[in-house]
């Protein structure tokens, strides 16, 4: 098989919570449909030939020697139309902020004209933070929903996209709510059919999500409907789940369960199912999720706001149950995974010592649970990939060319051993730093 | 008097930790001294005469709408030898971060040459990101010191460096300690003497700070040395108070006393002492600091790996004690105090509400102690300024104009209300977003 390009550099890619592999100065061969043919590295027999062939086919790509290959960031959690207030109104509690600021917020994009100007901004500003795969909360509007899917299509991002449904007068405005669960179903089925015609005619890389806002905001019916849906069209699904004390207090005064037992009775716990935040579950919560294979998107910056505690990301991986990583705009305050994977390190840290130093130091924190940069890498990419079951996330043969091409800006001055440079990366790299971002082999940003 | 620059934009200053002054389209008239002379508002009746005279005379400075003038940023607590290593290792162990990694590169700096070059680089680094005032550790080498106060002169940062004394032969390696208290104490002077004839032959802001590592460090005779010497002399101190439990410990294993009791004795708190973290000081250390109107800096994504707990900055506001921000470089992996502001509010909810969810909530945290962007700004820039006694860290008639230029570059799409910008430019500003920076009225950026 020919290659389209043959990007010359060293990379690093995901192989464990653990683990990371670095190679200095491979050859990346793209192909024609936008996935990695083939990884030569170094010490192959053939490297100078497929080097010498795509440079006389004008193929090569040579990185400068400070700038590295990534694969790109997926972002399992983003409430799409809540861009507009990134970083506002954080010190309110979460109610005050949901029902003050978001909900309002959220109606505007029943103008589908103020929607896409704000998903065009918002795609673009993820890509350029090199997240090439993102999923997405929309609103109750099917237009602006299909505004995000073609931004999506357009700048070339791989977008989950899911219709909202909430639908729960007791929980949510009258301003914005669905009037009945029959209307919620009916709008999603519509959405499913739209957005995946709309995948057909772009050749996008869209998937439809089934989208229950959280258990409080839906009805019974709802619940147990869009279950239903899911299962019958082998869909992924995306919520909440014990999100915060309030929330994990909702089900049990409600239901007389734990949160994520009443998701688990509609079905919504699924192989397919990316669940934002967990951070109140407990070992029982987290058993039940490994059984049902469904992954945590953990948030660390939303969580430091509203999570109410740290999610034990650990403890998670200890349980088997996969975990990525999401940047919960607008409960946290940046689209950038880079950041969130570094509040992933710090916060793990701070579940294990404590914070209050008004408790002894034995008594103050859980005394583990403290991850590394590897493993935050690792939920950033792996671990996402594979809560959306996704042949991308790693820089592998068969595997989408969704990749990064990032700069080490200090790298003059400092340690350039593979390890030193790999924590650089995680921890120094902002946008300016992003060269290049590849989606399924196409140059969307740079 | 005559004006030599009038910048022409709205404007943000603080007031106190929870109270920011807005002025839309003032004049910031700034004169040969480098000093603000006067801001004139938009109400003022003779804003347009102002206006106009500075444009005949070519000194008006007009901002485009989407800019905004923050007072520049004071950093109390940067290791400058340490730029090298920021966000590596940091999933180490305190006692295996200082002596594999931390010690070992600050001997490093003996070569002068190295030295210049670290430290021409951090210099930019931080004014690149707002910081126009540093509060430098140095290293055990007076050659480098006076290295980094040459630099900080030709790009124009205002600095206070330290020539650092550690001589303690139980907690330091032969390889990179000072061999007697006299030899500690004799550098320590001629640096003070070298450094205040360079900042006289350079006009430059340059302070020497007496500057014992922290109590384990040092021995004694070392302690009660560099306190008399800052007595005598009137300098500022800088230092660790309360920095981990092993910090604290030390000092009640070795003797029996509070950390802050230990440099308390040795006349190390004073009004002109800065300490860093402080994380483990109870209310009678809060009370000892409130009393010796000692400054503590603040360091919040340092405490994360290394604190061991969360700074309480509500209760040492509550308890008088003034506080200011730090980086820790390379403590912290981060130059920006924008990101150690962020964190800092991150860090007192999370100190508020807990983070282990095998606690019961109502045990989880300490149910107060959240702080809002609007402290976080007041640390960085007026509680620093206070912390060094310098007239800096305001937008204000007879303060230095010592100032930064900043882009909302999202503002097009977002809330334009003075409290909107101002949290969108707390949370979303990088070096990207930093247009131009003034120290004492000089461009040192942009
Ligand atoms: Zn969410
Ligand atoms: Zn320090």
């Amino acid at each position: 098989m020919s290659s389209e390009l043959v990007i010359q550099g060293s990379l690093f890619t995901p192989v464990s919570p653990t683990e990371f592999t670095f190679l200095r100065q491979a050859l990346v061969c793209i192909d024609s449909t936008g996935t990695i043919a083939r990884i030569v590295r170094a010490t192959d027999t053939d490297y100078s030939d497929v080097q010498q062939t795509a440079q006389r086919l004008d193929h090569l790509w040579q990185l400068p020697h400070n700038q590295y290959i990534l694969p790109g960031f997926i972002d399992l959690h983003v409430h799409a139309p809540q861009w507009p207030q990134a970083g506002l109104a954080l010190d309110r509690p979460l109610d005050q902020w949901l029902n003050t600021y978001t909900f309002p917020l959220e109606a505007k994009f029943a103008d589908t004209t103020y929607a896409t100007k704000v998903y065009h901004h918002l795609v673009h500003e993820l890509l350029r933070n090199g997240t090439t795969t993102a999923m997405y909360f929309g609103t109750l509007h099917l237009d602006a929903n299909l505004a995000l899917a073609r931004q999506c299509a357009q700048q070339g991002q791989r977008g989950f996209i899911g219709q909202l449904a909430m639908d729960n007068p007791d929980q949510t405005p009258a301003t914005y709510r669905q009037t009945s669960s029959q209307e919620a179903l009916q709008t999603t089925e519509r959405f499913i059919v739209q957005l995946q015609c709309l995948a057909k005619t772009t050749g996008a890389a869209l998937t439809p999500v089934i989208t229950p806002r959280f258990v409080p905001s839906c009805t019974v019916e709802t619940l147990r409907g869009l279950g239903g849906l899911a299962h019958r069209n082998d869909l992924p699904i995306q919520s909440h789940c014990s999100e915060s004390n309030w929330e994990e207090q909702y089900a049990e005064l409600t239901y007389h369960q734990r949160d994520a037992a009443v998701l688990d009775q509609f079905q919504l716990l699924t192989p397919r199912s990316v669940m934002a935040h967990g951070t109140q579950l407990n070992a029982d919560d987290l058993t039940l999720f490994a059984d049902r294979q469904t992954t945590v998107a953990h948030c660390p910056i939303s969580n430091c706001y509203f999570g109410n505690a740290v999610f034990p990301v650990q403890q998670a991986l200890n349980h088997q149950v996969n975990v990525g990583l999401g940047s919960d705009l607008s409960g946290g305050f940046t689209p950038s995974l880079y950041r969130n994977l570094q509040q992933a390190v710090m916060s793990s840290q701070q579940l294990q010592d404590g914070v209050d130093a008004q408790v002894a130091p034995a008594q103050r924190g859980r005394g583990t649970g403290r991850i590394s940069a590897t493993t935050a890498f690792y939920l950033a990419t792996k671990g996402g990939a594979k809560g959306l079951n996704l042949q991308t996330g790693q820089l592998r043969a068969g595997f989408a060319a969704d990749l990064q091409i990032v700069t080490d800006r200090l790298g003059t001055l400092m340690p350039n051993d593979a390890h030193s440079v790999f924590e650089r990366l995680m921890y120094q790299t902002t946008p300016a730093e992003i060269a290049t971002v590849f989606v399924r082999g196409r140059q969307v940003i740079g």
